[in-house]
């Protein structure tokens, strides 16, 4: 430790918290679109080059917010047997957690995040949408379905939520998530 | 017509035409992240201003160039009276679509256009989603389908095929639209 101050690495991590809490609240307040790196800098009280030291672009900083808050929305699914109440149910608690006005929001940034960069895309999707289908996936094959079934099943369950909560925003009631994974159950049981 | 020049509705049209085909070829070459009105007034060769008049965002002319573009992606479900492959060849004529470049792009543009600006995400839900998510419903409510069903089904089939496409983009392989399509209307049958 240098006398009389603080160790370099204990600074460094206090600015990037400041620099990941000041963007997760610059992006609930104006959204992604308006994010700049100045705003973050000012916010956190830190320069623009100590930001560009460890993300190399807005993009790169917003996934990183993202994923740390994932862990509220991704869960595994539950297996008591009852393939079609441990479905239900997380359907039922991913359509919750997506219509917050937080899960909501974050919902719409990764989303426009992932779009419009690769490397952010390829991380986000590591980091969320892969899990996110893998649960799903996990739990159908476990419960005795094929690679196929499970992954359109999980195609159906995951895309049929998720975009129906794009396109509805907050709007979209948590029973249709319940009712529309029982639907896609019953379909991949009669094949 | 004042003497000498075009008509003033004709000199409009021009502008109109050349700035709409300006920020199609941007978009496709830079994505919507750097489409700027600067740019699309540069190529199309007119001033800021002359766009501004009749769009007040990058996001309203975007939103008008996809929305021209719309009917190469949009068609109604075919009736048949063999509801499974008329619901099979829509599905896979709406994967190939959205996996070709220009289509894909579409999408991805739209996508993002929607989720940031909330006037663009609702004349995009008018002149897109909802369409696409119409047709679904009507060929299930014509096949004698409650409208909960229709709505289950139409969700899982439209964001089963499209948010599978947002995640894989161009590799997504069009008879995973199929044989999902199948799935779900086996278990819309079974309800």
């Amino acid at each position: 430790m240098t006398a009389g101050g603080e160790a370099p690495r204990r600074r460094s991590e206090k600015s990037r918290v400041a620099i990941v809490g000041a963007t997760r609240k610059l992006l609930m307040e104006r959204g992604f679109d308006k994010l700049t790196i100045e705003a973050v800098a000012a916010r956190a009280g830190v320069g623009k080059q100590t930001i560009y030291r460890w993300w190399p672009s807005r993009h790169a900083l917003v996934a990183d917010v993202i994923l740390e808050d994932a862990d509220k929305i991704l869960r595994p699914v539950e297996n008591t047997s009852d393939l079609e109440a441990d479905m239900c149910a997380w359907a039922l608690a991913l359509a919750g957690a997506l219509t917050t006005a937080r899960g909501n929001a974050m919902l719409r940034i990764l989303t426009i995040a992932g779009l419009e960069h690769p490397d952010t895309e390829a991380r986000l999707r590591a980091g969320f949408s892969a899990p996110l289908h893998d649960s799903v996936r996990n739990r159908l094959r476990a419960a005795g379905f094929g690679d196929v079934s499970a992954q359109d099943a999980a195609d159906a369950i995951v895309g049929g939520i998720v975009h129906a909560i794009q396109m509805e925003g907050r709007a979209f009631p948590p029973h249709r998530a319940e009712s529309l994974t029982r639907m896609v159950l019953a379909g991949a049981s009669a094949g």
